[in-house]
């Protein structure tokens, strides 16, 4: 039959569009500051850990992986210091972000963010048919914790670090909104290991956080799709409903393990890094630009034109220009709270040296 | 906050218990017959093509995967023999079953299915709140074609072959139906490599049809995780508002396109598994019991005691025989309609004979 698939769509996914994620090219020549990955290989214990996994043959590839991911969990559990039943595992977490809104949202149980915050939120309300509210940070970029708390809604997703801002909260804050907030917070922490701490170990104190966090940003393994979520049993219990029954292969089971065991390879190159961000927060300071002081892996920064210019067209210019140096770094146009900013993922010295460069060179146009 | 977790549940997910899947032993002392798996490894060159994006030290596993996995998905346009932009690929099947649902059901537009079928439909359907309306094959097992059209449902989840009962219907049968159900038609083929022939083609034809399949039955790949989508593009497009940007991390992707073209390897072994079905079939014909004429990797059995006796109990204690030879296989004791069952997974001849063995010992005892 030939039918109208229009009218065959679900409510809630006939009003979304795909949610667009940053440009993945194909070729290695690129400078690639986009979608802030790790700048450096994941510890040499995960290829050992995939290649003992594979064996001669692949044939444990034959078998479906454990559904629970249970060594997963119990890495994920030691690393942060809480009892295993409060650890969860997924294909990224992104994928836990999704679970949730599943889990407890629904026409009348909303969720509440701020302004700005991760992008993908909103899609995720819109394919669960529920309502976004986006409250604005206060202009100091702190917290509006009434708005908060008054909102009604049954979720806040809270991101901290920030994205796309970088602006990082301490564990006061975290307490403050927990301790008030009548719902689930999730404390989505994709950038946490650039802050230096996690409100993980909480979640053993109170049974409305839920913690997630990834190894796409601080442990160099993106192209693995490892995230986890830290919570009450109660709640992990809830996402488990929710959550496919194999969300996790085998490789990225391994992998996981083995990177959440190798502290000290992690600590040593996350030193590296910290370092290119204060490194590149001074050249933005020798140049009089703007940024959001960062705890991430990112910086979102203001380019000014040598006469003093900011605005919509300078940060195209800057972006277009380092683009053609094959520099990639993420713009968000549509986005006009940071139409004017470029967000720039903290690469190796050298990736930096080289933005620097061609940002110089720009100035000089 | 201290919180009462129930209240906050969304109502879908609040009148859902999780999907309980085959149980994963953990130990490879087990003849693991119980959730269909192929029996031998993955073609070798999956692991090649694993080792390659792996490469020294895994530097490219810090890198986001292609987020459309468009390798993977002309890959799956190759083998099935459909245009490229025909081709979706998702974390297993089951993700793809899932964003249909998502994709395609709401409160007033549900999903038909039909009775028995896969056991992940109703879990999903309720994740979803939308109703399944389930009908029971005709008692010829045949399909009861004036009531799936008349059930005004958006949506109708055909699997084929079928699971649990392995039963494979033709391509005039599933032209019937996509010609004459108002609605989108999913057909589920996780087995269709042992029934020979695939409705993938039919999907250039008609803009209703979905074909879905996974690399867990049929290329030894259940701990990869990779599942495929076939359809007309509009179609594809709005499952693609629904998944997760990165569905499938790189070593996945690597890993189902190098299955995908060794045909000559998985040829051969498929020969092997269609040997075995036909023997254990034979087997049962020469004890008398009754079965159903496999078109899959499985056949569901009607264990029969030596004085000719069937029932819940009779199944019950052959199962538990087997398990305590460490021979586990598939029971499903809630399921009415086929409580007095079990289904075997086809095995290698050494696992197969170890079956006969225990199973002609559970006879005589």
């Amino acid at each position: 039959m030939k039918i109208d698939i229009a009218s065959k769509i679900s409510s809630g996914v006939s009003r979304v569009k795909a949610y667009t994620p940053g440009e993945q090219p194909d070729t290695s020549d690129w400078v690639k500051l986009n979608t802030n990955e790790f700048p450096f290989p994941p510890s040499p214990k995960v290829k050992e850990a995939i290649m003992a996994e594979i064996g001669d043959d692949g044939a444990s590839l034959r078998l479906y992986p454990n559904p629970e991911s249970s060594k997963l969990r119990e890495a994920i559990a030691k690393h942060f210091g809480v009892s295993r039943e409060y650890a969860f595992a997924a294909n990224g977490s992104d994928d836990i972000l999704n679970l949730a809104i599943r889990a407890f949202c629904d026409k009348s149980k909303t969720v509440v963010t701020l302004e700005p915050s991760y992008s993908l939120y909103p899609v995720l309300a819109k394919l669960q048919d529920t309502e976004l509210l986006s409250i604005p940070f206060n202009a100091d970029m702190s917290i509006p914790f009434e708005k908060i708390n008054n909102s009604g809604a049954n979720i806040f997703f809270f991101v901290n670090p920030n994205a796309p801002t970088g602006i990082g909260f301490g564990e006061e804050v975290v307490r403050k909104i927990v301790e008030n907030f009548n719902g689930i917070v999730l404390v989505d922490e994709a950038y946490s290991p650039f802050a230096g701490w996690s409100a993980a170990k909480l979640v053993e104190e109170y049974n409305n956080l839920i913690v997630t966090g990834t190894s796409s940003k601080g442990w160099g393994l993106a192209g693995m799709r490892i995230g986890w979520g830290l919570a009450n049993p109660m709640v992990l219990e809830v996402l488990d409903r929710v959550r496919d029954s194999y969300n996790l292969d085998r490789l990225a089971q391994v992998a996981g393990v083995a990177a959440l065991n190798d502290n000290a390879y992690y600590a040593e190159k996350l030193q590296l890094v910290l370092q290119e961000r204060e490194n590149i927060e001074r050249y933005f300071d020798s140049l009089g630009w703007r940024y959001f002081k960062s705890s991430a892996n990112f910086v979102l920064f203001t380019p000014k034109t040598k006469d003093g210019k900011e605005g919509v067209d300078v940060a195209k210019s800057l972006f277009e220009h380092l683009r053609k140096n094959k520099i990639l770094l993420r713009y968000f146009p549509n986005e006009a709270s940071i139409n004017m900013s470029i967000r720039l993922s903290i690469g190796t010295q050298e990736q930096m040296l080289k933005f620097v460069d061609a940002t110089n060179q720009w100035i000089n146009l």
